[in-house]
């Protein structure tokens, strides 16, 4: 199979690229590395990539931000990072991507634990990962052509605990390569409109 | 207590009015009808429409808008309808009345049966609803001063059945009268984070 993989560059991203690697095509697409300048906060940015890369047969995004910050602190402009940039950017990649991609061809997304298990500070990522998961079971009774869609949910990564340990005292670090199963069941799976938790 | 109830005049709204409104002070909030003008698209209307009203003890908000239109015709912009509307527009009235509401105050937001039963059609209701049930989960955890936050999801109304049935085949509609027991839960309850689904 022939992957776009956006976010290649990242934690996750990597332990998708040592996973998938192997038996597939990869191509990587990054705001700032990779084979291909993909910036998905940008239609144009994503188009454009698109185009560059041709036909493919699926697409895995590990990348998106949005803002940690406490409640008190957060207004509708720091929100609308998160909107922008994690949830419209991966929406954006779909709907965009639509034309590209082959028949039976799948869009695996990622979200994260804070839907449902919220963290201090994290009311933004909470947020979009809600939209994000609601919104692959929706899409995925609307696509044509057999392709499928899917969502990983990790928790929070093992190989970021030095960064984010004191934001998620309690939780169960994840390795990142359990995580990139996930995304294998995902994209190497038949399922579609499913959200994959990696607890 | 005294609850500004954003959305009076809908189906909802008349419902929760019938419910609330014999027990408690019912303040009727809305775009175009009530006792105050308030638009939850903006900002400056929701801080007018807060200082007219001073403190309180509730806020019910049954109103919000979302772009219904099947995936191969949905865009960003059709997205952001949702995103800006009952989305937005519901966090920033909490974020907004957290400075008048009262000590053990509560918010009650308002989602939809589409955030885990998609349909066509729907993927922006879908998205917004599961954005608006994490969000609800995670500000819970962060607000001050015994101050709750629920949400209220119900099915497709009885009431609605003459304009959406053609979308909502199979569905079993709810009467609004079963939906307002769940925005008194909240409001008269003392439950925090939770997401009432009216089926």
């Amino acid at each position: 199979l022939k992957i776009v993989l956006v976010g290649a560059s990242g934690t996750i991203g990597k332990a998708i690229v040592k996973e998938l690697g192997a038996r597939h095509e990869i191509v990587a697409a990054g705001s700032r590395t990779g084979d291909v300048r993909l910036d998905i906060t940008d239609p144009v940015s994503i188009r454009t990539a698109y185009r560059q890369i041709g036909r493919f047969d699926a697409v895995v995004c590990a990348a998106g931000r949005v803002h940690f910050a406490p409640l008190a602190s957060m207004t509708a402009d720091y929100y609308a990072v998160g909107l922008k940039d994690k949830l419209m950017g991966q929406v954006n990649l779909v709907l965009l991507g639509l034309e590209s991609i082959n028949d039976g061809g799948s869009f695996t997304l990622t979200s994260g634990v804070l839907t449902d298990d919220p963290i201090v500070s994290g009311s933004s990522a909470s947020m979009v990962n809600g939209a994000i998961e609601a919104w692959v079971g929706a899409a995925a009774i609307e696509l044509p052509r057999g392709i499928r869609i899917n969502v990983v949910s990790p928790g929070v990564l093992v190989e970021s605990m030095d960064k984010y340990a004191s934001f998620f005292r309690g939780h169960e670090p994840v390795p990142a390569s359990r995580a990139a199963l996930a995304y294998s069941k995902s994209v190497e799976g038949a399922q579609t409109g499913k959200v994959y938790r990696v607890l």
